[in-house]
């Protein structure tokens, strides 16, 4: 780290930390919609207080989405940095110890939802830039796309990114969204699964009916089921013809990725009291599944009478949410049409089929600059190796970079493990907030010296 | 008809009339317990007041079971009436046009829960005996068992039955709980099905969990979908090793029932919606499924999210309702045994059964004295011929009479076809009332005569 950096922070850092206060004061609910509008005007006006030249791009149905940009010495490298400022519903409100928008600091943390997921990540980034802008200059020029919907999935910015693809031409991608790794060190992640999210349903009858009725009468329910056997296994494995086709084995870099991490298997298990994990895998097996098989989970099924007792009803509807989760190099469209074709190859033609999302997984090599910018970076300020993840576990919107813009790109942050992400009394340290910043610094000075 | 009877009723009808409003007013919601009580010491002190020896038992855990004795001329021979006081709760409140209590006479329509189902039944055999009472004696001896939880189960009335069977010898069984046939003839049924109710749950996990875990951790979801899979084919029949057996196919007589109901396909297919009845089944072939096939019914489903869009969770645990149907002479106790051993021997020990219901089927041959009594006095009284089910196609507690008490049993009643039982607006017509007493009056002098 340059000193200059260090002694610029220890003077400005106050300041640094009230402009996240305020941002964390400001609600910003995607799934209601609470403050978005105001939040992000105030977020706008910072940017450009700070220098940046920003514009808050309205959409017809959904949250604005902020685009800035600002110029740096180098004039032929450029930065493209990713985040959001819509945070989730604070929900359930009688668990928070105070107003979950109070951004108060409490014993060296900063209180409130959004502080950890993702305005914490988001303004270290944008302190960053102030403060490489007023020690020397930008080594790079940047952009920053901040959008208002990435806890709701992130419904229109793969139309916002492909409507702005000139606008958003860059080197690389640094997605600022991210928390420290359960083992306590950094961590990056270069890739993300996809996701196939579908409503199955069977209707069959008009109305709910006395299940005397039953020798007569088809069944919904029962079509349900016997369609959902047709696509996995015995073992719980897809079951489509071709599903697996496209899939890239993790390659020698990625392995030795993999042996690095401090995968605890026994904190799982523990967690979610199982004395084992499925098939038996333990260590770097159970690693490699995790990150790298595809998935066809059953998140939800309903049906008919579901109270205390009995009711013998034959109902008139059932319906399934399953998601698949796709691992690279998947193609969600492919494979929602492998689904289909497949309820229809086994007699399941009847099922309905609503798609609510649809996601293609993602893919940056451990040696791209942007990827070894972030790994440097992080030892750098962290004081130690950053845990690497080839693969991350979720799915996210990581293909729009990677595919559509067709860029390297890395996803991080300085979020605290434990942070309460998505939970009452999520907080952000103030100590993991300063070191963010000097992260944020050190990751853009690292990629302009590639 | 005797014109005794019929002149007797002429004179009378306007008092039997007044008591059923006074019983209709009485609420009896077993569901609940609302004035269940008071209800059952109405009609003990009403029946008493009638000149029948009436207890009302008092269960620990139940509604009160009231007993009624009433000595006739012909010595040997003993007929036991079943009945229910008990009726279903009103909701929902806002569609009734009146008091759902209230007992009102609207156009010739006595209108309140429980007035079609059943306590116009029961009064109408009341009725009779008063009737015959005062016009040379009632020809036999009765018995009278009124209960207070058929329409919760009857979950207390085998123990009874048991614990009273010596009090309740008796030559045959009429259930006096029943209404017309669509078709607009009287109804007879001389059997019901059975019914093993169960739950089956499975538990895997903990908490829910976000389904990035899929690859890793155990689903409850689909270990109930490969389980239910398990229990039927293809067709939807149960695929239980062993279920069929002991099923005794009807016989010639009950075939030749069958072929004269005057089953309604074509409505049925109407007021569901479907275009074809399961297995392309019509005419006689439709009714004998009905009637004779046994089912494997899934009443309910429930796991993970159900609600709007999508939640990528995988559940920690998943349950479903399943209703399986038996037919004569299949024994509830032995199918329960060969599910669970089937989901044992299937891989699937580890799915907890919950037993919720439990009920034998039953038979009563046609030509047992109760059922031509029954036929006859039918005749009789509406002028047209019965139709006559050798089967329910519903489930009940007649197997308690058939087989606890080796008894033959017949169900029939007045009530009116559309007289909304378990619905808003609940009615029995003055005149179905009236037949209604007639019919009870002319069925205990067949029986007598046999």
């Amino acid at each position: 780290m340059e000193p200059a950096l260090i002694k610029h922070l220890g003077q400005e850092f106050g300041d640094y930390l009230q402009e996240l206060v305020s941002l964390v004061r400001k609600p910003s609910i995607s799934a209601t919609g609470v403050g978005i509008g105001s939040c992000a005007s105030f977020l706008a006006e910072r940017m450009r207080a700070y220098g940046i030249e920003t514009t808050a791009h309205e959409l017809p149905d959904g949250h604005p989405v902020i685009l800035g940009n600002i110029r740096g010495r180098g004039k032929d490298r450029m930065l493209l940095i990713y985040g959001h400022y819509d945070v989730q519903p604070p929900e359930p409100l009688d668990k928070w110890e105070d107003d979950p928008f109070s951004g108060r600091v409490v014993e060296d943390r900063v209180m409130g939802r959004g502080s950890a997921d993702s305005k914490g990540n988001l303004m270290a980034y944008l302190s960053a830039i102030r403060m490489l802008s007023e020690t020397g200059g930008l080594p790079i020029s940047l952009k920053l796309l901040f959008e208002g919907e990435e806890e709701i999935g992130s419904p229109h910015l793969a139309q916002f990114i492909d409507s702005h693809s000139r606008e958003l031409k860059a080197d690389a991608v640094l997605c600022c969204d991210g928390e420290m790794d359960p083992s306590g060190r950094p961590m990056i992640s270069l890739g993300m699964k996809g996701l196939v999210y579908v409503e199955l349903r069977c209707r069959k009858l008009n109305k709910d009916v006395h299940s005397s009725r039953a020798p007569l009468l088809p069944s919904a329910p029962w079509r349900l089921v016997k369609a959902l056997n047709e696509l996995t296994d015995a073992e719980g494995r897809v079951a489509i013809p071709g599903w697996r086709q496209g899939i890239l084995e993790p390659g020698e870099l990625d392995l030795e990725l993999l042996r690095g991490i401090p995968f605890d298997a026994e904190r799982m298990k523990k967690d979610f009291g199982v004395s084992e994990l499925l098939h038996r895998k333990v260590g770097l097996e159970a690693l490699r599944d995790f990150l790298y098989e595809p998935t066809c989970n059953i998140a939800g099924l309903t049906a008919g009478y579901q109270g205390e007792g009995s009711k013998t009803v034959l109902p008139a509807e059932a319906r399934a949410k399953v998601d698949m989760r796709l691992v690279y190099d998947q193609s969600a469209e492919r494979c929602l049409r492998l689904l289909k074709q497949h309820l229809k190859a086994t007699g399941f033609a009847d099922i309905e089929v609503e798609v609510l999302g649809k996601i293609d997984p993602s893919h940056t090599p451990v040696d791209a600059p942007i990827a070894r910018a972030a790994a440097d970076a992080a030892e750098a300020v962290y004081g130690q190796k950053p845990v690497i993840y080839p693969k991350h576990h979720a799915s996210g919107p990581d293909y729009l970079f990677t595919g559509n813009l067709g860029l390297h790109s890395v996803w991080t942050g300085c979020a605290p493990e434990g942070g309460r992400m998505h939970a009452p009394n999520e907080f952000i340290g103030v100590d993991d907030y300063r070191l963010g910043i000097l992260y944020a610094c050190e990751l853009i000075n690292r990629f302009s010296a590639m």
